[in-house]
């Protein structure tokens, strides 16, 4: 009965990943490390242009429509790609803030990513964003969970730290 | 005993829509109507810039202030006139964006508004914001609530699921 | 035992500011104050540019590495200083919403983290962030508690209400 009990009380973060900025992608990968490291169950929902942290930063030759090869091409091709939410001033922001983060051996937004795998939080890209923005499986990372709103809202429901970046 | 139990265990998303950005706006939008789908009961607060979604798209005769009327002036008038949060371009990524919507078939910001109305969605428009902006009833679209922080407070309190976009 | 359920649910909101826009953080602490005054516990963790809105206005001297001052230079100092996330137009804006604020009667964000203050809400500096960009103890306003991740997620976990703004 007591074990019912703690496994329906096993703690859950679910953070829906939207923004392409990559201070906010480390902010929520910082949080979603944390809550893993304190044994949360942690997903996040990479949409929108949350989704340009998963791609792979190399060229992918895929087939697609006119504006999917636009959104393909004006869109940032991985974590390291991303550009400041603030002060970005056209790329030199996130070098600044990339070498403060060696500077004081804090974690680079693809090394928290890695993390992240390593402490099993799900990472899933939205699928209907996907099909929007003209984005294949090809073209993202490996090792992730492929579904839409009701699978997130499954996981969302479940826990209480809820949050979206 | 049991219904009552259920009664209080009935799912709850709340969302501040802070963003007056088309984007931000489909992705709260598209959370409400798959969280109503799955029958939580919901509500989407529009505060600042979010108040610009529930606007008509029609010119409405209101006598105002001349902060009040440059506010008004300045901002879009209705969720067809928004902008995005990334690669705006003047204008030319929310074209980019409508006409993937409906080569794919997905829905556009207004009709996603239209559809949360049907599943009885709870829009309400932050009175304190109008206020400040000068925003007045016959501005806005019909089948809104007009409340303020506490009502907010009191949806938000009852249940998991709670974002400000 | 009635006693100690009502203990356990006592009503939690902990609210993240990252942005440092002066809009987000006035509605950061709107809904910080409205929760406290309805007897919530309430946390604002400041992150990244939130931490912003905690700086004192003047220049403190202190010893820091070149680029920790060039952060200290670009980064507004104190919350009345803040731009705001739409319609900036090079601090027009701000003036503009702080004109209407007066108009109103209503709480320029200063008065709102007084406010915030007086009602025990929990003000947290990010220690992570404050490392990173270089900001001390020293810089900051008084009657801060410093703590990292593991420090929010404590607080977050036990509530309802957590946000990310």
């Amino acid at each position: 009965m007591e074990e019912m009990n703690m496994t329906e009380e096993k703690k859950r973060t679910t953070i829906v990943l939207f923004s392409g900025d990559y201070d906010k992608a480390m902010a929520a990968y910082i949080i979603a490390n944390g809550a893993a490291a304190y044994d949360h169950e942690v997903t996040i929902f990479h949409t929108f242009w949350g989704l340009n942290a998963l791609r792979k930063d190399e060229l992918v030759p895929v087939k697609k429509g006119f504006l999917e090869q636009m959104f393909g091409k004006m869109m940032p091709r991985g974590a390291d790609k991303m550009g400041l939410s603030k002060m970005n001033f056209a790329g030199m922001g996130p070098k600044m803030i990339k070498h403060v983060i060696k500077k004081h051996n804090a974690m680079t937004l693809p090394e928290l990513i890695d993390m992240a795998k390593e402490q099993d939080v799900k990472l899933v890209a939205c699928t209907m964003t996907m099909d929007l923005l003209g984005l294949q499986q090809e073209e993202l990372v490996h090792g992730l969970d492929y579904a839409g709103v009701a699978a997130y809202l499954g996981d969302a429901e479940k826990g209480n730290v809820n949050l979206f970046i």
